[in-house]
């Protein structure tokens, strides 16, 4: 297996020194809720969740970018985006993705994420429905933007355009061996995949494997 | 588009009746963490998270079963589960999954929810590694458990295993068909569905249409 340091170009990765109980009056990017429902009985019940504090006019927190790199010479590819994620104390593997500033479109939250987190300027290609992100936990859900980009031969790798404080790494890895190079990544001390992703790769892989028409 | 009372059975629906703030001290079942961490340049930060409180030995908070039901006379299909939850105040659409309590295996898990959800008995094929739910928001995180169900001519439907305040509506969907599905499924007024399933539908659904080897 290969080491995260092998991976990402830091001299120094990021680390946790602290957690602590956040009261919900001074969380600024998320909050809990109890919710009071009836159910289909018409019985009284409570349910906890987790809530994002920043969703816009778009009615979706998040967009991730399923993008697919096309050049002349190499194999239809995808560029991955590495980088530490403080909840899980961990460099994750992740479409590039971002959430939705309060004034712009899904689309557009698309385009600008895949530029500023890869450099690549591309075209939409098609938007999923919004889906939830773990119904059970929070409300927090997202639309998957698949783009397509374009590269001719010797094009240059574009340059990202990190905000402050954002350390990513692009990895970009032949369609055709997605799914293999994830299991790689999550068997990775220090590296975790994310959920969504994954259940992508492993629906092209079933695809194929499978034997189902 | 199908409307929701065509897909679920009940006379009434449920819903939310009032949201309010949750102290984090008073929740039982989430709570809110404030983390402090280094980055990558050694600049202390800080992130805000939601974060489960029942992940037991296992380590993993939840198990998703995607499914695959074989039958001499019908084509290769999965179970999807519908069920109301209030987070999103909709009926989401979803594998069969659950939390992984606290004395269990992952497979354990998988094996009990799929049996209590659908009525299914079926054999464990292969477990994803642990992937995580919504890397920005949560340290949440899950295991993908492929199953295979095997059912002979004229076994009839098995029964369901509910909880308590449980109201889980299966339906059997062959997999050829799950992409139109769930889009059509999205586009049902209180209807959402799980990221996660989307991602693997729109996985196999990439794989069948890109033209890509």
């Amino acid at each position: 297996m290969p080491k995260l340091e092998a991976i990402v170009p830091y001299s120094r990765t990021a680390k946790v020194t602290s957690v602590t109980d956040l009261p919900t009056e001074e969380a600024k990017w998320c909050s809990l809720k109890k919710i009071a429902y009836e159910d289909e009985t018409g019985k009284s019940r409570l349910w906890e969740m987790a809530e994002r504090r920043t969703r816009g006019k778009a009615g979706v927190d998040a967009v991730a970018i399923g993008n697919i790199i096309l050049h002349p010479s190499r194999p239809p590819s995808t560029v991955l985006v590495i980088q530490y994620r403080p909840p899980l104390d961990a460099y994750t593997v992740e479409w590039p993705a971002g959430l939705v500033d309060a004034d712009e479109t899904v689309e557009q939250a698309a385009i600008r994420e895949l530029k500023e987190e890869t450099g690549y300027e591309g075209r939409v290609l098609s938007i999923s429905p919004i889906v939830a992100s773990d119904p059970g936990l929070t409300n927090a859900n997202m639309q998957l933007c698949m783009m397509e980009v374009k590269l001719k031969e010797g094009d240059p790798e574009p340059e990202q355009r990190l905000d402050d404080g954002e350390h990513i790494t692009r990895v970009t890895v032949p369609l055709s061996e997605l799914y293999d190079r994830l299991v790689e990544y999550a068997n990775t001390d220090r590296m975790t995949v994310a959920a969504k992703l994954h259940h992508f790769a492993a629906g092209m892989h079933f695809s194929k494997t499978a034997g189902f028409p």
